[in-house]
């Protein structure tokens, strides 16, 4: 089976991985001539609304899956003529747009932080009188690792805020006085079988995400999995989704979700029974799913930057260096480690000891 | 770091795997054009000993290794003029020669059954007179999954098994009544540093390996292990090598070497630690080595002839597929699932359910 996929990042790369060991070969349509997932498929070097690279990978490909989900919706409608997309074009729609996503979540009832839709100044005037500040402005699409987004925290901030993100469609969202911030990755089948990962708790620094730790029955994965269900359910949903909330006064607010795999599930590779890039391409390419219970005790430290010699990394106990070969630049994840370890105290060990290692 | 590998199979495949989250790249020589590790890296194609082509690859990466041990000896001193290749050449040469490999052993005194060199038939009636029948003869190389033997049971069998074998230089051995056979996966740093994996309990159907069961504080894990680390030393061995020993009368008595990944130890892609792929990268690459200790009770089934279908491979529970990607032939090692298990009784039982796919 040949999976084409839109985007050759190091998710790309990490799908291709997890598939060639079921039989499977990829195309990667991708612009950026070093994209890091070409080493293992075929680089298809276009643009994402190339109307003759996109009819040669539908070609080629028996399915298309994506590796980001800003592709443009022409893209998707595009290729669904000719070969199956998953997840849906509906589904992408949705996910890559706040005020979509939002709605979506208050229409299935989940907690969302209060929010309100923002096309213009009067708008976000209107909208910060109703939710108040501090409160978050965000792009609706686009917006990623912290970019696309302003923290309003004074009647002066709102002034010509809407300009300043490029007086493009926004969302305004109200402040949430969260205790931890949680994701939980899921996986549903093209029959509807659903499964779930244990909740990550996940730490960002300026917007970027820097340590995910799963968790051992976490008291909310129950409550995670109900709310991610709907959201899967009602998209008819096919493929791995990822949907981060907001840990406030002991229950859950949905921030957002990536209809991906997610850098919050990049420690499944080596601490669950089958990875999320496994249960994703199992998903979409119709085959039953894996296990999605841990193996041991599971964090994951990304790579901001630079990967710290790989000496040093392989040399730290319970790691697996997973390095993108992507160019070091700053702010790009350019690697991970993953630590599994047999218990959480020494889990807790390894990851000071790859901190100690990226602070140099 | 680009890693050069004499060969494009399966083993190639499963390096590449390994060694791409370690920022590594990867070209293979091998003059198939449809070897079937070329999907994840540059495919050279041309003859083990093209010159012109030994040559790029030299000028091309930063170390050469293999993934069979029957390289031409005349390719190996070649590259061995531009560019660091590991394993040595004089472990190339005594490994893939089953006259050196016993003397070796012999000298290192470890057990052995009776051997012989047979130059001619004379040699071989000779030989059979001393070791006397049931006795095997086998061609000293080129020899692999019970290819290039011959079994003597009768005198009869004896006249004209020399030119049976193609009049090539063979060894005689004897027969050993084994109660079972073992294998000891190893690894080898630049430095010295030595790790075992657990020893493995392999199960062959005319010569080809079908199923290994890692085991679990086998009794003979030292022994093993002094009997290894003194090849290992010996030829100041850098990357994986693998000892199968036949068990006799509770002790070990050595059947021969491969110096290369091992069939044996796939296993330990999700059974081990560090795989033993990853843990040849590391020691020919430089790096420290990584732990060889189990992860849960594991076994590997080879797919041979053909993989059942996909979606009845992964629906087993604790399995992971791999598959070659190569074409099904009769006798071809084209896949093999690996289970792993939290104990040895659910692994039993899953090893009786994949037995049952391959049957059909």
């Amino acid at each position: 089976m040949k999976i084409g996929v839109i985007g050759g990042g190091q998710l790309g790369r990490m799908l291709a991985l997890a598939g060639t060991p079921l039989g499977m070969n990829f195309a990667f349509l991708d612009p950026a001539p070093d994209a890091c997932a070409a080493a293992l498929g075929e680089h298809l070097r276009a643009d994402y609304s190339d109307p003759d690279h996109l009819r040669q990978l539908a070609d080629e490909v028996d399915l298309v899956t994506f590796e980001f989900e800003s592709v443009p919706a022409e893209t998707v409608a595009f290729l669904s003529q000719f070969v199956p997309v998953y997840p849906s074009a509906e589904s992408l729609r949705i996910a890559r747009d706040r005020w979509f996503e939002k709605s979506l979540f208050k229409d299935l009832g989940i907690p969302t932080p209060a929010f309100a839709n923002v096309l213009d100044q009067a708008d976000l005037d209107h909208a910060v009188i109703e939710i108040g500040l501090p409160a978050v402005l965000k792009t609706r699409t686009l917006g990623y690792d912290g970019k696309g987004q302003k923290v309003l925290r004074k009647p002066e901030d709102v002034v010509g805020a809407f300009a300043e993100l490029g007086s493009v469609p926004c969302l305004l969202e109200g402040f949430v006085p969260f205790s931890g911030e949680v994701s939980l990755v899921a996986v549903r089948g093209r029959d509807g079988e659903t499964r779930f990962y244990p909740l990550v708790h996940n730490t960002h620094v300026n917007g970027i995400l820097e340590l995910s730790v799963a968790s051992s029955d976490h008291p909310l994965q129950a409550l995670a999995e109900d709310y991610v269900g709907r959201v899967l359910e009602q998209l008819n949903y096919v493929g791995v989704l990822a949907f981060e909330f907001f840990e406030v006064d002991g229950g859950l607010k949905a921030n957002e979700i990536a209809p991906r795999v997610h850098n919050s599930g990049h420690w499944t590779i080596e601490g669950a029974e089958c990875s999320q890039f496994e249960n994703h391409l199992r998903a979409v390419a119709g085959l039953p799913l894996g296990s999605t219970a841990k193996v041991g005790e599971s964090a994951m430290l990304n790579f901001i930057g630079s990967v710290p010699a790989v000496d040093k990394v392989v040399a730290v106990a319970d790691c697996h260096l997973h390095h993108y070969g992507k160019a070091f630049k700053a702010g790009r994840k350019v690697g991970h480690a993953t630590l599994r370890s047999k218990d959480r105290a020494t889990l807790e060990a390894r990851i000071k000891d790859v901190e100690a290692l990226i602070k140099g």
